[in-house]
């Protein structure tokens, strides 16, 4: 069930078989290189999300140009991170039933293992898990932030939890997870910020309540490529979650300011498949390709061709001038609109350099959704 | 990279981890008969599409009530359904470029194939591979129906293209791919009809011109879940390729009218992670377990719940009554928006019955978009 990839290592760009999630990697390298730039000298560390990339090699490459660890939301996804060497991992969710308690200490006995909660039998269920595997499990408290899904109130309901933590045999408090996602894809830099700034303010409010309790807060977690640069800046946040810079989307690059200056350095190959009329186009790429939730993709450098719609295999382009030649066979490259739910409908990350394949790299954590 | 199941044979339901693709072995065995039984005595045969389920189990058992093969759309997923035993795969859709075309032709020796064309060089081409192969391939034509998406247009256009490939040494042209699948999802009975009877003017235009041809059109194919009854009553169909009735899904259901007899028999198990707030739930089934191009997935049972947003890994839940009881740890049952595309994101199908689960089915073609 793990499909073949649709190239070898030193295939020439042009023989490539389609649909295939390709990566630039010289744009991909200068992304890399460009977070690590900005964060240089900032009293932050970065501990990129695993959910975009879901692939060891890639998270490899992160560690190596200074993040701490990686941040898993599954932990079957956390279990693909270990087994592929990552050291360090924050399950930057709330970890639900025996089962998956079971294998997240399990997993805490090979690595630096930390995990989300927002509920107090939760709470308990994580430490009677942790005793009996006899670990100490770094439990962050999620608060709610203004992205409205997970999390405590901030103030007195998160110290409150924290505190429960704190006393629970088996646990050891280490911080707030405090992830603004709505705030990542704002357009309009004012806007964004202003949310970001709400997110700080509750997180102030929460760091006063657990000093006034006695706690110590060592982390605070959070930030996504749309908005990390603020929260570095903010005085409180202790580590980024950041993981949509290294590949970048078709949503993404609508966020104007400073995420902008990543590049997209992943696409979908795909080609044309049918032109039978003058005024469209249909290429091989259609929902089982590429993840339509945050919109349809943009065909990169061809701003006369629009993808109209998917179905699912198959992806209809508009041609705003019906006289252009595109005939079967012609290849484009797609620009996916969600770069991390794209990525998880592939098993290869086909990599390219001067016109060639120069690596495939598995996408270990594809599927892993338990 | 292929996932572990989330349960054994013999797992009880309230075991299964979550978030897990779960049959509902007797909906899904009486939608099986159901369609049998609609279809009992009409001069129409069954070709379900494959891209459903992706699966060779389901498609003996298809094949077991009548149906005379399956239609795919992508070459590896035709392989995936001759590796797994079935004998009869039509290509419903254009296949194009040399390695695709190798192959296509390859998997003709070991079973009967079908292809579509749409286009005078990929005819050329399919015939070059098919005598290299020394195979003869049988081509549909497509023709526009009204989907707009592939297919020359009906009529000459249509007849112009069946003589190619009648007159190519290496193909048989078999008949017509006329597939409207805009018509599917047309909520209301009487513009489905419109939509349909459309479709069928065009055929039998394009019949017409194929008789004055002197050619003999074997096959006819087309429908979906949505409008099979239709096309089974026309007079020109020959085989139907309806696929989503052996599962349905919430977006089929709002289809009124015969569709509706058929039962959903897929769901999406997930788990309560989040209540910390009391209007609101958050599941552990986002956009990585539920496609949501056709909409969010319905709460099975539960009208008091809304699945209002999807990210990566979270599903958020509007409870109409705040005082409700929803612990982490409830378990819930959706149904997916969209069931080809959410089935695509697993690997394996959990089949239940009385409270068991009584059978693990692997989604051979998960993901085989090659």
């Amino acid at each position: 069930m793990t499909t073949r990839p649709p190239a070898d290592v030193g295939t020439p760009v042009e023989e490539i078989d389609t649909p295939a999630l390709v990566v630039d990697l010289d744009a991909y390298e200068r992304n890399l290189d460009r977070m690590a730039a900005s964060l240089a000298g900032l009293p932050v560390r970065l501990r990129p999300h695993a959910k975009t990339h879901k692939c060891p090699v890639v998270a490899h490459h992160q560690l190596a140009r200074g993040a701490v660890g990686v941040c898993c939301q599954k932990v079957s996804e956390a279990e693909a991170m270990v087994q592929g060497g990552v050291r360090s991992v924050l399950l930057s969710n709330e970890i639900v039933g025996r089962r998956k308690i079971a294998r997240l200490v399990g997993l805490a006995r090979e690595a630096d293992v930390a995990v989300c909660v927002d509920d107090a039998e939760n709470v308990r269920e994580l430490g009677e898990a942790a005793r009996a595997a006899g670990v100490e499990l770094r439990v962050l408290v999620e608060v709610n932030v203004g992205a409205n899904r997970c999390g405590v109130e901030p103030g007195e309901p998160a110290a409150a939890l924290a505190a429960r933590v704190a006393t629970t045999p088996g646990l050891r408090f280490a911080g707030l997870q405090a992830y603004q996602g709505r705030a990542q894809h704002i357009r309009e830099p004012a806007r964004r910020r202003e949310a970001i700034e709400a997110a700080v303010a509750a997180v102030r409010a929460t760091l006063d309540r657990l000093r006034a309790g006695g706690l110590r807060c060592e982390v605070v977690s959070g930030a996504g490529t749309g908005t990390y640069e603020m929260e570095a800046a903010s005085g409180v946040y202790t580590e980024l979650q950041a993981g949509s810079y290294v590949f970048m989307d078709a949503d993404y690059k609508r966020v104007e300011g400073p995420p902008a200056a990543f590049e997209n350095a992943l696409f979908v190959l795909a080609t044309v498949m049918s032109r039978a009329v003058a005024e469209r186009a249909v290429v091989d790429a259609g929902l089982k390709a590429l993840a339509v939730d945050s919109g349809m993709p943009v065909v990169a450098g061809r701003p006369d061709l629009e993808f109209t719609r998917a179905s699912d295999e198959h992806g209809v382009l508009a041609l705003s001038d019906p006289g252009t030649e595109l005939r079967p066979g012609a290849r484009l490259w797609l620009v996916p609109g969600h770069c991390d739910p794209t990525i998880n409908l592939y098993d290869w990350y086909v990599c390219v350099r001067n016109g060639r394949v120069e690596a495939l790299w598995p996408i270990t954590a594809r599927g892993a959704v338990l």
